[in-house]
């Protein structure tokens, strides 16, 4: 064993995808991207989210990383695994089809997400390719990343918008709804009360236990090493690792230029 | 007279700016740069939006432009005049200020914007500089951005968001509102609401004001030419171009990278 796992992600919400990724794969150790300059990824045009995360992985490999996660569900969406030949980049976009196709007993299944990852309909081509019998429904929730990002995880507000994206979802008969983009699962709560019998997918339980089947933990003692890098070190972003990912369990948050 | 004005947004909502001072300075030609592929501004810290601040006027001076309008309220707040000496680069703050101390009676005056423009305090300290005998409040609204991207002008849900933002302000007795964001005089119908014998500041047509006792504008026949220039060309961006310049104003919409 040698050399970091990278994980990337457009900004903070990756943040929970590292720490599940800590606790699945404890004698692993890490190296977070979060490109917190240029956040948000998802209204940018499938070109230029392309063209950055091409930037990130590049970027990460000064790292000496043996693997990178995509934890970003817009970058992941548009991720050309073929391209990266020397080490295995995975996004989240497969393993979260996967999850859903093991959940789902009616065959329908609903994904949520920014704009860029339903126009790529990456989620809808990944569960049609694994099962072409599944029927998929998509919505794009724009105001959800801005919502959980001020905070407003249990608010009236935050009810509201959630129920005027999800209520058309009630009328075609989901049993499985995918959690297409790291902020969502911070808004179970508010989900689950719009979609009470829906059984919910979270990309960063998935991924973590994929890379556990890749990289097996053995029991010898490893003192974890977490470094993490940030294109902009904003208040917000040093108060979210603090909360996630916990004070004393990572390096001091390091700014980049990309 | 020679060369164009350049007029710098970090995305579109200074397309409202370049139409004001197009119908204010109809002699003159124009260079619109909207930074949509790093767009917003308005959660960066001061230090990136400088950066990038600083890259985008650069690139202007590329195209042989005789002055530069920061249309972009949080680019505004951190603009350091003396830096560019080459050519003049006019903000938005202190016009805005100006109109607002011309405004108010009983001299409170309030000012909504982003995180950026608020925490940097430049209305603040622009108005107490003007008038030391001002009262200022100040409010960020970090969702109007997103509800006004989702084009969210006239809808239950944007009406309870501004009254959680400006409710407060109801208690403070403020005759004038600073509008301190580009998109923000989309949202003047459920501002109204809230506060509705309010004076509101907008902008986009005090820097169109300032700009013409600048150039003064001569009879003569001239057909205005407007390029319009992006850093991600989205639908999203091409929509609004089209709807607040109209088809037939600019030449096509050019994406460049900085």
């Amino acid at each position: 064993m040698s050399g970091a796992i990278g994980v990337f992600d457009s900004g903070l919400g990756g943040l929970t995808v590292l720490k599940s990724l800590m606790s699945a794969l404890p004698n692993e150790d890490f190296v977070y991207l979060g490109d917190t300059a240029r956040l948000p990824y998802g209204a940018k045009s499938p070109q230029t989210i392309q063209l950055y995360l091409k930037q990130n992985i590049e970027f990460l490999k000064n790292y000496n990383v043996k693997a990178i996660v995509v934890a970003c569900n817009s970058a992941s969406s548009v991720l050309k695994q073929e391209s990266f030949t020397e080490l295995p980049v995975w996004g989240v976009i497969e393993p979260g089809a996967m999850a859903a196709l093991r959940a789902t007993k009616n065959k329908k299944v609903a994904v949520i997400g920014t704009r860029a990852t339903i126009s790529q309909a990456s989620y809808v081509e990944a569960l049609q390719r694994l099962d072409k019998n599944i029927e998929v429904f998509q919505q794009a929730c724009p105001l959800f990343v801005p919502i959980v990002e001020e905070g407003l995880y249990d608010d009236p507000l935050t009810n509201l918008i959630v129920y005027r994206y999800l209520n058309p979802l009630r009328t075609v008969d989901v049993d499985t709804l995918i959690l297409g983009c790291t902020h969502y699962p911070l808004l179970k709560t508010p989900i689950k009360k719009v979609l009470p019998f829906v059984e919910l997918i979270d990309s960063s339980k998935v991924i973590a236990e994929q890379l556990k089947a890749h990289f097996p933990q053995t029991e010898m003692e490893h003192t974890q090493k977490v470094e993490i890098l940030c294109t902009d070190n904003t208040a917000q972003f040093q108060a979210m690792v603090n909360l996630v990912i916990g004070g004393d369990n990572f390096m001091a948050i390091q700014k980049v230029d990309i």
